[in-house]
């Protein structure tokens, strides 16, 4: 072998130079299925749906669950008091949404719960279309409620700047400033639209994370441009300490960040993170909320997708019984999960069936007689989709030649 | 107003200083839902349905639609050399994939395809676990039939380096200066096991681009940890030609690059970039592909998902009649699909009334009344989901008081 003529730095000398990125050492969730997740347009929740997924969110461990604030409607209101008070002695501490407006403020305030988050659009899109008001009156309006909930008993209180990612950043500093002045406990900046990049995400949420601000920072990003997860990520390497998820990624349109996105991310690159959560639980409630929905887990879920750990073509059979993490960057079992195996394909190969003769206790075909088998299984799956069974009984067929 | 406190530079300025990315100024994109789509636990396409799929491609415009080899099985050997043809005078070419073994790439020449995908494991995973090959070896059998293939008339030769983001970096480079000594057309690195992030494919895509090889890249990515699209985006900002996809990002496990993903992704940023494809024909290919797995269009599908455009909140109806940009990065006119804003839901506000009233001609309601239906709505749609012929109901009888 010649030695490679294009010598180049090693993966681990490439990051000192170029890679500022912040070695990612803490992570906290703000769930807000019940929130966002209900602002999705295939989303209804009654309140025994929205208890049973406050706690299986508790019983997973997320660290915060944002709920919608009701208005102008008591029945509602009764529901917000009641959530509120079933998280009371959990491990997730509820929050709650509510404008920068007195009527607002007042109503959160009196439901009980540990935090708020106010909101309000920061960008000019938002500035004109949305509330019509400058960014001075909108960084004035929320630091007076900040501060009145600061002196009111509230333990956090956190601001939201909507459409973060299409304000003007020396607007957004400004903002943060009289809002550390005002001391709120958390930022939140939002990809309202969805259409940030990871790296757009970086070099903002780093922009802040490298001032001394007292307070930490908290990433929403929507999937509109399928960005969702990798922007979340972003954030992080950023220095964020929060992400917004919702369990399946839904929300107002096609959704945030999913939970399940989130965990497997974090996973691959840094599983001590997630210690604390109880990941057995993570398929418990993508199945619920899947439930509640009236809908299948989507195939492209992580982790939880219903063939998220399913190997079919022949040549990754082959491999995954050689070694599984050829082809898996997430083990299953770490989830309570189990990996399949598809043996009854068109794309079926000759490991595939040794392996199905083995675990049926068949040791005496010969490798000519795998082949053939496997060639079989290839053409009866090639006219119509084929069961184990017709696999299986393949095989036994080949023990009386 | 006070002068912000913090001046940092612009969102141009720092672009021009920190920012060495390619401006992406051509995007071609390779679907593979006929053999990556394939491999999903999931599916099984009949010959129909795959012509089906090959001709809504070609219609939508991608440049080449990838397919499955089949192995010693004539029926599905005929059906490949059936779909090669029917592409013959499209606008989409067939590229067929292939190992590096002599009955594969005797059986793809034979088809007429007009280009051969070779492709082999080069990461020490798979250097182990599948083929139990060096780097050396793998390297001299790509070599080979690379140039065995260039002088056996086929017009047009890519090799994918299967687990590409697990592999040693000088091993990759060794690998890619003999296949580009080989006349190689073009290079595919794959995120085999979707654990790369953005900035590891950029990293890695932009160190092979700024060299002065003659192949083209090509970037393939999994999505086991919710970041395909991202990376597939990355890896056009890296330098690469050219983005696999599938509808509705299917594939092996939790699947790939979905094509509406990698669409909505650069309609955002550079809509020039896919003038040349008929994006009226996304969301039928989309819901083609669905309703041939059986499965409704996940929700969380960029521009296709059945809500993708629906807006609930009320302070969000608002500002969409004022100004569509608030919440829509993307127009949905541009690929022929309608808005929808909710009306029917426990958090409608007085803008979407009083926008239901105008739809119905309605226009002598005084604000106090369309406060107060708006209140109905939510105390309704709180107790169970309701329709829209309710809320006009709630109108209606507000006409008579």
């Amino acid at each position: 072998m010649e030695t490679p003529t294009n010598k180049i730095m090693h993966k681990g000398e490439q990051q000192q130079q170029s890679d500022s990125r912040t070695a990612i050492e803490h992570v906290e969730i703000s769930d807000s299925t019940l929130r966002e997740g209900e602002q999705y347009g295939g989303a209804y929740f009654t309140f025994d749906q929205k208890l049973q997924i406050c706690l299986s969110l508790t019983r997973f461990g997320v660290e915060y669950i944002e709920m919608t604030l009701p208005m102008s409607n008591s029945n509602a209101e009764d529901e917000l008091h009641r959530l509120v008070s079933a998280l009371r002695s959990a491990k997730s501490k509820s929050m709650v949404l509510a404008r920068c407006h007195p009527t607002d403020v007042e109503l959160a305030l009196k439901s009980g719960t540990y935090g708020i988050n106010l909101f309000m659009g920061t960008s000019s899109y938002m500035q004109k279309a949305s509330h019509g008001k400058s960014l001075e009156q909108v960084t004035q309006l929320a630091a007076d409620n900040v501060k009145f909930l600061k002196s009111n008993g509230c333990q956090f209180v956190s601001f939201c700047a909507e459409d973060a990612f299409r304000t003007d950043i020396d607007e957004l500093l400004y903002l943060s400033d009289a809002l550390n002045d005002a001391g709120v406990d958390r930022m939140i900046f939002a990809d309202t639209v969805g259409g940030a990049t990871p790296f757009e995400v970086y070099k903002c949420i780093h922009e802040f994370s490298r001032r001394s601000f007292n307070f930490q920072i908290e990433f929403h990003g929507h999937n509109d441009t399928g960005c969702a997860v990798a922007n979340a990520y972003a954030a992080l390497e950023g220095g964020a300490h929060c992400i917004d998820t919702c369990v399946l990624g839904i929300g107002e349109r096609n959704g945030i960040c999913s939970l399940s996105g989130l965990i497997a991310r974090l996973q691959t690159l840094k599983p001590t993170l997630l210690t604390k959560y109880d990941l057995k639980e993570l398929p418990k409630l993508d199945a619920l909320v899947a439930n509640i929905l009236g809908i299948p887990i989507p195939h492209d879920m992580p982790i939880t997708a219903p063939h998220a750990f399913t190997h079919k073509a022949g040549v990754h059979v082959k491999a995954m019984l050689a070694d599984p993490h050829t082809y898996e960057i997430i083990q299953p079992g770490d989830f309570g999960i189990e990996r399949t195996l598809v043996v009854a394909s068109k794309i079926t190969g000759k490991h595939a069936v040794a392996h199905r003769a083995m675990q049926l206790s068949i040791n005496t075909l010969t490798d000519d007689q795998i082949l053939l088998i496997a060639e079989q299984v290839r053409i009866a799956a090639s006219i119509q989709p084929i069961s184990l069974q017709t696999v299986d009984q393949i095989i036994k067929s080949f023990l009386s030649k």
